[in-house]
């Protein structure tokens, strides 16, 4: 008998596809959705398909380290970014990873390590946040199709511990939280500063 | 026994959330938006949570002071402006208080303490106004976390009377009007024209 | 009795104020939609309101000189400018504006009497037109809050005919069909070369 | 008796008009959408109508040669890029044709027959690429209304092989697929492509 998916974790998972389609963030096979639902399990979108028409049958499970739980089920090579997070963070439930317009211009402009955010009342709706007048970080890292050595060059910023999640160059971002909504309130900040970001860049504000 | 609010009022909070995130006006947990339901209450959204996702539980009782009168709700911070607008001015019904990218982008670009909107023909939607060939200012104010200071700097402004509203630095808007219908048309409005003014200086049009 | 309006044409109107605050074309109170419903009576919508959320309430009769004959109706002063499209085209059977950003912004950017299109295949959503290997003109007059004194400054142009519509300078456009279905399609053509143009006025192209 | 066409055939294609209406690349009467459903016999969207609002009415039978097998029904003229493409490539199931303000806009900008997407992510979302990695050419042709020699135009570089698609000039895209929901993949993340590359430009990036 096949191991189940908690039924809310997948309809979770279904809502949250069809959010992130809505905003225009999982254009054809792109983004990837995950939620933590057991010690060593977690839920999350298999290997292509479009995230904004996700049924029960797109939902898979899966080891903390990247294996398949699910029978016949091929899980997506950006797994092991979900697992990365799940393992080293006790407190992440949810994981979200999707590709805008501005995310992926600005991750190719931006030659350096890095995009930063300062003066932003929105600042605050990330963890540990309580006021506007701080600067954080983004960190901005090559892509790369070896998924372990692209988590390898990840993992000491997740050490240093990251606020708004990361970005990855010509690909898009990922971000996190407890739980779903939260993870989706946070994507859904970080866009509107990488949108803000970019319409400043076209003004010149930030050359 | 609780002071209820009435349900009509809740219904209309929700909706208002609901419109604004359409629109994109209320990322992650920003936003809030109240109405007057007593010579000394008003019904506003909790701190936190998504207001495009409110439940009747998200909206909680205050009085004009900003005390909370449902029992364990805390008010957001940002409660005082809305209190601040309906002492005031006895003919304000609802206030919503939205981000947007123009909004934002164009606070945190111009450095003077406003911005002035003319020739438009849908200055016509804001009060007092009967045509187009006028012009309207939308005052600019620092954003401060001391929410009580940021309402002081305020005052002056609304005594002299604010058509638009105003809008603080990296923040959003305030907008308001005798009911909740009317607060969102002239939000709307009001973003359109924040909207125009962000591409007349992609253009070059003002500097 | 009332002289009633039809209740296809009421939905007509209805469904299309949605439409086209869908599309954003009708902040706060902007807009006015009507449909040709007799010899000499236009419905139309009432004076102020929300169009994309209108009610049979809001949907008045006029004839085509304007005048109301639902009783205690206030038609909007630009009734006049749809009267004076029924009454020189009897095939005109809707007719509707909106105002864009785009419209509003080249509106205020262009100094002159007309924005020119060229080159694009959409022209041939306009009637008349069987090649895209052609140049149409949309005419541009100045703002007037005396409607009748812009009708007159009009009507030259409609009658060497026009195929796109007309803009008004920080107001918005003007555009019909036989039917209502056929006035959208083209409100939607021609906002669509409104926001390719303000594209290529942002990439230089056009100066 | 009328040679019927298959119920879901219609009901894909009339979900494919709202999925790309809902996405405003169908603009007015713009954009043709077809279904291989037999060996012969393709269903396509008539000419004209909007197709964001087809019924079963708007679609018809037609032939790979683009002759009409729906009685009284009127082909595009359209329809022979489609039937081009079923033609030549067995595996080819569905065809989707639209217009959007950054396909449009990028297509006038650039003087030369191809636009190169390279660096980015969302590349593998197209056949047979599996890195992002690498460099694809969206062909570019000029328009023109006798299909017959624009198809003639097209045939040398479909035979080359066409990840991406193509483009016509002030026009719009062809994309397709072995069936329609990844024909529509396709288009949105060739859209998405566009949309990147006429931010950059706006930048200053491609030039």
């Amino acid at each position: 008998m096949h191991e189940p998916i908690p039924s809310e974790a997948i309809e979770a998972i279904i809502q949250a596809g069809r959010r992130m389609d809505a905003r225009g963030w999982v254009p054809a096979t792109a983004g990837n959705i995950s939620l933590r639902v057991g010690p060593d399990r977690l839920a999350i979108t298999r290997s292509g398909g479009h995230k904004g028409f996700l049924t029960p049958d797109h939902v898979m499970l899966a080891d903390l380290a990247g294996r398949a739980i699910t029978p016949d089920a091929r899980p997506s090579a950006e797994t092991l970014l979900h697992c990365q997070l799940y393992r080293l963070f006790p407190a992440i439930g949810a994981v979200v990873h999707g590709h805008s317009v501005p995310g992926t211009v600005l991750s190719m402009l931006e030659p350096g390590p890095r995009l930063r955010f300062a003066g932003y009342e929105l600042l605050k709706a990330f963890e540990g946040q309580t006021t506007h007048d701080t600067a954080l970080d983004l960190p901005l890292f090559d892509n790369d199709q070896d998924i372990a050595r692209l988590a390898a060059q990840v993992e000491p910023a997740l050490h240093q511990g990251l606020a708004l999640g990361y970005l990855i160059r010509g690909h898009g971002v990922y971000v996190w939280g407890p739980s779903m909504p939260v993870a989706l309130a946070r994507l859904e900040g970080l866009e509107f500063l990488l949108a803000c970001e970019l319409e400043r860049r076209k003004l010149g504000v930030i050359t």
